[in-house]
């Protein structure tokens, strides 16, 4: 016979080694570069083609995490991650998420995870205070931004039930005008995968054109868009607005899209995946003007709310739609719950769901509302430090308004007037400071041009890891001229 | 100046709080009943309405969770949880997704998460080379089989270029035929999901009849719907097989129809989520049979090899045509990097992946493969057992034959032969088994009869549960006689 499992003194020796791990590791993950210094294959090449056939000891696995994984590993927990949208999976997210895994709850009905359903509930409202959105918005945690925006868009493709999609879907149908969806050229790639998806094709995405100073949508152009389209006999579905750019961070006029979709009609998805977080400062509850009559908006907590990724939310005023997308229920899923109780399964494409709430919960309460807004607000100020930083230096400048923590800039020495040659510049700057392991930025084109990132999320950066940047940043263009 | 976040002899102090707890949970779950005594709203009512303005104490938080959370848990540890399909997450498991969520990385890119991308290559090949599929299978870790299915429909869907789904999509367009996917009657609702998200609507499911004896697909009946359906001029796109359906663990003639879909070039899923696993086993490796020619075949590591959810493998000999099916790549995430390297991000809607790779590891490393297959016999044989002992009792029969783990019954008095009154009883039945707090079993119906659906999976069921779960039944029975 064998044993069953870990035996508990055995779970808890071995836990408590992998929860000392984790304590050396957050004390200090700067001892290790950001970007690890390894080839493609680097540990593929480390580990055996097959499968151990008899058990390994927790001590030789817990030695190759530390020997294999983490000198592989690129570390977002570095303080000088100033890449993508930085983010952090903060102590009291990474305890609720093993318990959570302890608990190993799959919260498809209310009946198999009352905990996970009801907490699930209660958090998205706290949040959705936190964040200012009124209570007739309901929310369900799913992995990522992109699958929200796949469940906000399938939902807006069943907003108008005449159209008969979840009955006979789009193939084969003379019945049926071609549908769209509108954002901004500025907008996340997850609404084109959202879309390709959904059976919309990327010819159902039409790309609104932004205002060059500030990268935001123009609302005249969308509405003349959409004009256009219906005297096309295309049928507009949705608008995803953008409450912080992945590019730049820049925020579309939601107020003013909003009126445009009421008088058409059509369905508002708000992507505020990154943006949607600094609502809770009142200083910068003005992002989310305008969101209080969209049908739905995205905010992730993992991104800039210190929860370990995977948890993103998606809030809907149109709950009883969402469900009508997806809701499908098999006998051996039928219950006879009492009244009073959501099944998660219900409301997107997967039937299983962990117990994310749990990691929310203990973040939210251990940080508490003050000090989330102290962190964001640290945040703030260290990119506005560093975007003067570039605006008083000469051969730098920003290409984009800093609104959140993100800057994007670029070296522009003088001399140099060939654009082509000053992308070639910046791309080696950006090689540079990503080669000395103290810092990650990562780079995107505005209107066309190479532009560097600095993003600002993780918990534990702070005046020195920017300062630093900025050294590095300097030299790096100074051996350049 | 707030605190950057816990600091680490905080973090130490609390997480060995937290490992105590789930040691002391792990050593016996069964101090609590599986589901728990509440009404919904219960746990709800105790939270408060508004987040705390300041932070708390992680004392407090922890001992919110041993209040409110486990007594208000469907308890999927317990070794009487025998319903749906009976997970667990163990110990290795756990100390995985730990290590999982303080690393924190999104490898959605092989650059943000080398460690991540790669050792998912490794674990997945070790999987494969478990269950005995060639290796021109390539694997990516999704969160659970609904996404794989999505995922591996619609590369089916973008199996022909010509169609052009992907640029122009399925709406307004008079060159486009209706698009067929085709199930058993018996397949999971995933199935019918995914054809929802992906637009070709609920009628573009086609069921096909099963065989009365063992409810597998009717091959004979698949291959004159196809027919029929060109003929119609309807385009089929796919055929999902199910090796062990969710109801009773039905397993389709893979083989044969492997050779319609060759002969008539369309794409063949198998859905192996929950019985793949027991291809580990040389004895069941036959439940595998005619997948190596299958396009796609999902299992999940989550349901019936001891990962934490979530864990779910989508293996496809045409990760090309995955690629081309949701590759999008914006310029704030091109890289230059190397060949050799893939971003996981390309194959599946979410842009955003933890390291799911990391638990897989643990637990394949920690049990090792024949430890695997020890656990998986067990269960095999308790069900076995379980079944015997129905077909023994005259007053109860077997609906289905029992391949893996679960059996499927009903109790079946001799004087009774109103079917309508027989499936009342059932229900009463299993509302008694599941109000014993000891064990949960889940329903189902087949060839419309109402039936009980015993599942084991949990790596803690012992023979004595099982036992326990055959008393409480027939004592039962002997009351409702």
């Amino acid at each position: 016979m064998h044993d069953l499992d870990m035996d508990p003194e055995a779970f808890r020796r071995h836990g408590y080694a992998v929860i000392d791990r984790i304590a050396e590791y957050l004390a200090d993950p700067a001892r290790w570069p950001v970007l690890p210094d390894m080839r493609p294959g680097d540990l593929r090449r480390e580990l055996p083609e097959k499968p151990p056939a008899e058990p390994e000891p927790m001590e030789d696995i817990l030695a190759d995490f530390d020997r294999l994984i983490l000198p592989y590993t690129t570390h977002w927990n570095h303080p000088g991650f100033l890449a993508y949208f930085s983010i952090t999976g903060s102590g009291a997210g990474i305890l609720g998420e093993s318990l959570a895994a302890a608990l190993n709850v799959n919260a498809m009905l209310w009946r198999t995870g009352p905990a996970a359903t009801e907490l699930e509930e209660v958090t998205l409202d706290w949040v959705r205070r936190m964040i200012g959105l009124p209570d007739r918005f309901d929310g369900t945690i799913n992995d990522t931004a992109s699958t929200s925006t796949l469940h906000a868009l399938a939902a807006a493709r069943e907003l108008d039930e005449s159209l008969e999609i979840r009955a006979r879907g789009m193939a084969g149908r003379d019945d049926l005008p071609q549908l769209r969806v509108y954002c901004s050229e500025e907008a996340h790639s997850s609404v084109d995968k959202a879309v390709l998806t959904l059976g919309l094709g990327l010819s159902g995405v039409r790309k609104i054109p932004t205002k060059p100073q500030d990268l935001s949508m123009d609302v005249a152009a969308l509405a003349a868009a959409i004009e256009e389209d219906r005297r096309a006999g295309i049928r507009p579905l949705a608008v995803v607005a953008t409450v912080g750019t992945t590019s730049t961070t820049a925020v579309d006029p939601v107020p003013l899209i909003a009126e445009v979709c009421r008088r058409e009609r059509i369905w508002l998805h708000v992507d505020a995946a990154y943006g949607g977080a600094a609502a809770i400062l009142p200083a910068m509850r003005w992002v989310l003007d305008g969101c209080e009559v969209a049908d739905s908006i995205v905010v992730n907590p993992h991104k800039w709310m210190f929860v370990p990724i995977d948890c993103s939310i998606l809030y809907t005023r149109r709950p009883d739609v969402l469900k009508r997308a997806f809701s499908l229920v098999p006998e051996y899923l039928t219950t006879s719950d009492p009244s009073g109780t959501r099944n998660l399964m219900d409301y997107g494409v997967a039937l299983g769901r962990r117990f994310r709430a749990l990691k929310l919960w203990f973040v939210l309460r251990y940080f508490g509302v003050e000090g989330i807004r102290a962190r964001l607000r640290s945040h703030i100020e260290l990119a506005r430090s560093f975007a003067q930083w570039v605006d008083d230096d000469p051969v730098f400048e920003r290409l984009a308004p800093t609104r959140f923590s993100v800057v994007v800039f670029r070296f522009r020495p003088p001399t140099e007037t060939d654009e082509a040659r000053i992308d070639e510049l910046n791309m080696q700057l950006l090689q540079q400071l990503d080669s000395s392991g103290e810092v990650l930025l990562s780079h995107t084109r505005v209107r066309g041009r190479y532009a560097l990132r600095l993003a600002i999320g993780n918990v534990r950066t702070t005046a020195d890891h920017i300062t630093r940047a900025w050294q590095i940043a300097r030299e790096a263009a100074y051996r350049l001229t």
